[in-house]
C-alpha cells in the first residue's frame, strides 16, 4: 500500500466521512441543502456553474447566484451549457465540471454532452431542477411532462450516460446523497445525475459533514498484489534490457496522473509518444518526447520507434477508431503493457483493482535504475516544417506549421472535430500549452461550448490565452455560445475555418452533395452581433490568402489577446490534413461494412 | 361499424398489409430499403426531410438528395430539425414530420424534441443512421461511442419518448418494419424511432407492398359498443335539454378530426369554446365559437356560460396545468363528456376502443335533431378591444389587440413559450388562421426551429404568411435556425421581444435575478449576419413606442411578406399577458410544495 500522505489522507478521510453519515450524529441544522451542494463544489475548486434558469430551478439559482465562490455562467442553450461544464472540468483537473438545468426540457436539452463527457471520460455533474416531492409522488400533469405521468422517464434515460443517477427525496439522506454523487463522479471522471426538488434546496441540514473534504485520490491498490505487478513489470523490462517506450493518452488527464508520469519519465529516461487523445499530456517540448502515435496513420519514422521497441508501456490509453488509426496498432500484446486508472494489463495478464495514480510512484522508483541504458535510446525530434508553397490559397499544409510558431506556452487550444483536430495533432505545443479535443466522441458543434469552459477555467488557474480552431459548418451547431464568452470578458481567438460545409463529411462521403453545403453566414459580423449591447470591445478579421495570414498572425495587437477576436479562415471544400484525408478513407470503407 | 368509405377502406388496406408480409411473397426485388422507405414517406404526403448529414447517415442522404418528391432541408442542429419536424406535422395534418441524424451524437441532441413531440402529440419519425451490422455485432470502439461497447444505450433513452422502436437489422423484414413503424407514429400521433444501418440502405427489396397504402385512419370502433356509447350520449344529451357546450382541444387537430368536429357543430349547433392547446381548432370567426376557456383564468362571461352548461362535452382534451388554469376547471364529472382519440367518457364511465374519428361522425346524425334548441344558447362575441393607452410604451395590454387587425385569413401563427404563448390566447384569429403553440412541453426555444417546418409545410398546402413571436432570451437558444429559413427562400414575419431576459422566469421568481438576465444582441443584424451570402433580401426593424409598431404594422410593403423580415419589439421586463401573470403566480405557489 502507498505510503504518500495524500494517498493515506484520502483514505482517512472517506472512512471517516462513511463513519459519519453511519453515526448519523445529528450536528446543529446550520446550512441549507443547496448551500451544502454548493460549499461541497467550492471546496473542490468549483468557480464557475453552467446552465439555464428553468421554473424548477430557479429557487437554487438564488443560492447560486448569492454564493461567494460561485458565479453562474448563464449559457444559451442546455447542450451548450453540457460542452462548456465538459471543458470547464478537461481544464481544471482534479475538480469538475456542473450544469444545472430544469426538469425534462432542459436536461434532455443537454444529454448529448454529458453522454460526450461519459465517453471521453470527463467528470461533469449534472444538476436537475425537479418538481417538489409532493408534485413527485401525485404526478400531476405539469407542463415539462409527458403527459402520462412517468415522471422517472427522464432520469432513465439520463442513467444510460452516468455513473451514478442520485435523486435526493428526503433532508435525512442529503448530504449523504450529495457526497456520494460528487465522489462518484470525480474518481471515475465521468457524469453524475443529481435531482434536486423545489422543496429541498431550503430546508436545512448540519454542515458537519463539510469539515471532511472529498478527494478524486483513488483508494489505495491491494499491497501484495501491486507488489506482484511491480515485480512483474520490472521483469519485463529487464527482459527487454530497458529498451521501452511509454505511449501516453487521454486517461493521464483525466484521471490526473500527469505529475506522477512527469517523474516516472523523467526519472527513467525512457522516450515517450503520446495518442491523439492524449496530446499534451506530456509537454510537447520535452527532450524525450516524439509526438503523436496512430498506428499506421503514424509517420514512418516514429512508426518505427514506437512499434520497434522490445516493451511499449501505454498509460491511460482509449482504443477508439480515431485514436489508434482505425485500430492499426501494430503493437503485439507480448509486448504490451497497459496502466489504467482501475487495473493493470501486463501482456495477457489483466491486474484488477491495480490502477496507475498508485502504482506509477512506485514503478519510478523501481525503474530508474534503467535510466543509463534508456535515456540513451534516441527520440527523433518532434518538429513540423512551414512548407514552401508558391500558391497563395491558404491550404492546411501551410496552415498547421504556421500556426505552430504562433502559439506560446500555457496557450489552450481547443481543436473542433474535423480538419481542426486532425491538423493541431501533427503541431508540436509549446511547455505548459494544453490541447482540448473531443477525438471519441467527436460531436461537431461541442468546441465552441467547451471553448467558453475553458476559457474560464484557464482564467481561474492561470493558463494564458484561449484559440479555437472551428469550421464553418462545426460553429453553426452551437455559434450563439460565442456571447457568454463575451459577457464574461473573455478574449479568446476564434479561428473560423470557412471551407464551405463539412469538410469532414465530403472527405468520408459525398464530396459534391448539397447535404454537405451550407449557408454562408457574414462570420465576422458574429462578435458584433452576438456582442451584449457593445459593451465589450471585439475584432474580426478574413483572411484570404497566406500573405494576409501572416501579417496577422505576426501583428502584435493581434496576440497579445487584448479583446475577443475572430478570425475567418478561407481554405478549400475539399482541402484537408493529410492524416484526415486517410482517416476518412479509413472511415468510409468500414462504414461501407 | 362506421360504414364511411375511407375508414373501411383503411381497414381493407390495414388487412392486406398484414396478409402481404405473412405471405412473404417474394416479388422482384426492385427497390432500395432506403428508397422504399422514402417512397413510404412521399405516399404520406413528406415534402421536407429535416436532420443534418454525420457519417452513418451519408448514404441514405444520397436517396434523400436525389429523391424527385423529398427535399432535404439541412438543419444548424439536430435539437433545431426535431423542433422543425415537429412543427411540420403540426402543419401537414395527416402526414407527419421526419427528422434524420446520425448515430449517437445526431440522434441524442434531437432528444428533447423528440420528448416534446411525444409529450404533444405530435407524429414525428425519427431515422437514425447508424453503423453497419457487422460493426453492430462486433461493437468495436467506435467514434461516437461510448467507449464500453453499449451501442444499445442510444436506443433505450429513445425508448422513453417513443410509441415504437424499431432497428432494421435485416432485408427480409426492413419493409415490415418500415410500414409498422411509420402506421405507428401516424396513427398514434406520436414519435417513432427507426435506425437504418449503413449496409441496409441499398439493398434491393420488393417495391410490391408499396401499392397498399398507409392510412393514419385509426381501425373501426367495437360496432355494439359503439351503439351503447351513442345511445348513452344521446340519453345525456336528451336530459340536458341540448344545453350542451362544446369544448375542443389539442387532440382535434393531432388525431385529424378537425372535419368531423366542424360538421357536429354545424349540424347541433351546440357553442363551442377551446382550450388553450385547442385554438384554432375551430375556426375562432365560426358564429358559434366563444372563445378560450382556462379555468379560474377564464374571463368569467366565458367561464359563467362553459361551466352552467348542462352538459360539457370535450373533444380531444389535454389536461396539462397551463392548459387548464392549473386544474382549475369547474367542470363536475357528472355534467361531462369527454372524446379521445382511443376512449369515451362518460360522466364516470370509461368505454376503451370507442375512439372520436368514427364516433364522431355518428353523433353528427344522432344529435343533429337537437338544433332548433341548441343553436339557440347565446354565445357571446370572442372580441378583443384595442385599449386607449396614453403611454407611448409598447404593453402586451396593447400589443396583442393591436396584432388581432393585422392578422389574415390562412396566416399562420407560431408562438413561442411565456409572454407570446399567452398573449396570442386572447385574440380572435382570422378564418383558416392557424395556431402553433407548445404549451405543454413548454421548451423555450422550440418555436423557431418550428416555425421552419412551420413554413414549408405551410408553403406546401397553399396556406399564407408566418408570423413567428418569440422573446429574446428563447430565440438565444435556437437562433440559427433562422438560417435555413432564409436559405429555402420562406418569407415569415419573426417578432422578437426584447424584454431583456426570461421573462416568463421572473414573473415565477426571481424578478430582478442576474440569472434571468441574458446578453443584449444586436437582434436587428441577425437575418444579414445569418443570410447565405446576401443571396436573400431581408428586412429588420425596431418598435420602440407605439406609435413605431402600428407604422410598421400599417405598412403594405411589410404586410405582404415579399421578404424575411425581423421586428424587434422593445417591451418591458416585467410586463406580461394578464392570464400570464396569474399563472406565473400560480405556478410559484404549488412549486413551493
Amino acid at each position: 500500500m502507498s505510503n504518500e500522505p495524500a494517498t493515506l489522507n484520502a483514505e482517512i478521510d472517506r472512512l471517516r466521512l462513511e463513519l459519519h453519515s453511519l453515526q448519523s450524529k445529528e450536528g446543529v441544522n446550520d446550512i441549507s441543502i443547496g448551500n451544502y451542494l454548493l460549499n461541497r463544489l467550492a471546496q473542490l475548486g468549483v468557480t464557475s456553474m453552467f446552465g439555464l434558469p428553468g421554473d424548477f430551478n430557479l429557487g437554487f439559482l438564488d443560492l447560486v447566484e448569492d454564493h461567494p465562490q460561485i458565479d453562474w455562467v448563464g449559457n444559451c442553450n442546455e447542450l451548450n451549457a453540457a460542452y462548456a461544464a465538459d471543458g470547464y472540468a478537461r481544464i481544471k483537473e482534479g475538480s469538475l465540471g456542473v450544469v444545472t438545468t430544469t426538469f425534462g426540457v432542459g436536461e434532455l436539452s443537454a444529454i448529448n454532452g454529458i453522454a460526450g463527457a461519459f465517453s471521453e471520460m470527463v467528470p461533469v455533474l449534472h444538476i436537475v431542477g425537479v418538481p417538489n416531492t409532493v408534485q413527485q409522488k401525485a404526478k400531476p400533469l405539469l407542463h415539462h411532462t409527458l403527459g402520462d405521468g412517468r415522471f422517472d422517464a427522464y432520469g432513465k434515460a439520463a442513467a444510460q450516460f452516468t455513473v451514478l443517477n442520485s435523486y435526493i427525496t428526503n433532508k435525512v439522506d442529503a448530504a449523504r446523497q450529495i457526497d456520494q454523487a460528487i465522489t462518484a463522479c470525480i474518481t471515475q471522471a465521468r457524469p453524475v445525475y443529481l435531482t434536486l426538488p423545489m422543496d429541498l434546496v431550503y430546508p436545512k441540514i448540519s454542515s458537519e459533514q463539510l469539515k471532511i473534504h472529498l478527494s478524486p485520490t483513488p483508494p489505495p491498490n491491494p499491497a501484495l498484489k501491486e507488489d506482484f505487478v511491480i515485480d512483474i513489470i520490472h521483469q519485463r523490462v529487464t527482459e527487454a534490457n530497458g529498451d521501452v517506450v511509454v505511449l501516453v493518452d487521454a486517461c493521464v488527464m483525466r484521471h490526473g496522473v500527469r505529475e506522477e508520469v512527469k517523474q516516472f519519465l523523467k526519472e527513467t529516461g525512457f522516450p515517450v509518444y503520446a495518442a491523439p487523445m492524449g496530446k499534451t499530456a506530456v509537454d510537447e517540448n520535452y527532450n524525450r518526447y516524439g509526438g503523436i502515435y496512430v498506428g499506421s496513420l503514424t509517420p514512418p519514422h516514429i512508426k518505427d520507434k514506437v512499434e520497434n521497441a522490445k516493451l511499449i508501456v501505454s498509460i491511460g490509453s482509449l482504443g477508439s477508431d480515431f485514436n489508434t488509426g482505425n485500430f492499426s496498432y501494430n503493437i503485439p500484446v507480448s509486448r504490451h503493457i497497459e496502466l489504467h486508472s482501475t487495473y493493470t494489463q501486463v501482456q495477457y495478464a489483466r491486474f484488477e483493482e491495480v490502477g496507475m495514480k498508485h502504482l506509477l510512484p512506485r514503478l519510478t522508483e523501481r525503474l530508474k535504475s534503467f535510466y543509463p541504458v534508456s535515456s540513451k535510446i534516441d527520440v527523433p525530434p518532434f518538429v513540423i516544417e512551414l512548407p514552401n508553397e508558391q500558391d497563395p490559397e491558404i491550404l492546411h499544409s501551410y496552415f498547421w506549421p504556421r500556426l505552430a510558431s504562433f502559439f506560446k506556452p500555457k496557450d489552450v487550444i481547443v481543436a473542433e472535430t474535423g480538419t481542426a483536430g486532425f491538423g493541431i495533432l501533427g503541431v508540436p505545443l509549446p511547455a505548459n500549452s494544453v490541447l482540448v479535443s473531443q477525438i471519441l466522441w467527436g460531436s461537431i458543434g461541442w468546441s465552441v461550448g467547451s471553448c467558453l469552459g475553458v476559457a474560464l477555467a484557464a482564467r481561474d488557474i492561470g493558463l494564458g490565452r484561449v484559440i479555437l480552431f472551428v469550421g464553418d459548418g462545426s460553429l453553426q451547431l452551437t455559434v450563439q455560445e460565442i456571447s457568454p464568452m463575451i459577457k464574461k470578458g473573455l478574449k479568446p481567438i476564434l479561428f473560423v475555418l470557412n471551407n464551405k460545409g463539412y469538410t469532414v463529411e465530403r472527405l468520408i462521403h459525398g464530396r459534391n452533395r448539397k447535404y454537405n453545403d451550407i449557408a454562408d453566414w457574414k462570420w465576422t459580423a458574429l462578435l458584433d452581433t452576438l456582442n451584449d449591447g457593445n459593451k465589450f470591445e471585439t475584432a474580426s478579421y478574413t483572411v484570404n490568402n497566406k500573405q494576409e495570414l501572416n501579417d496577422l498572425l505576426d501583428k502584435p495587437s493581434f496576440a497579445d489577446t487584448s479583446k475577443i477576436q475572430l478570425v475567418e479562415v478561407i481554405m478549400q471544400p475539399l482541402d484537408a490534413p493529410e492524416a484526415l484525408k486517410r482517416q476518412a478513407e479509413m472511415t468510409s470503407k468500414s462504414n461501407a461494412g
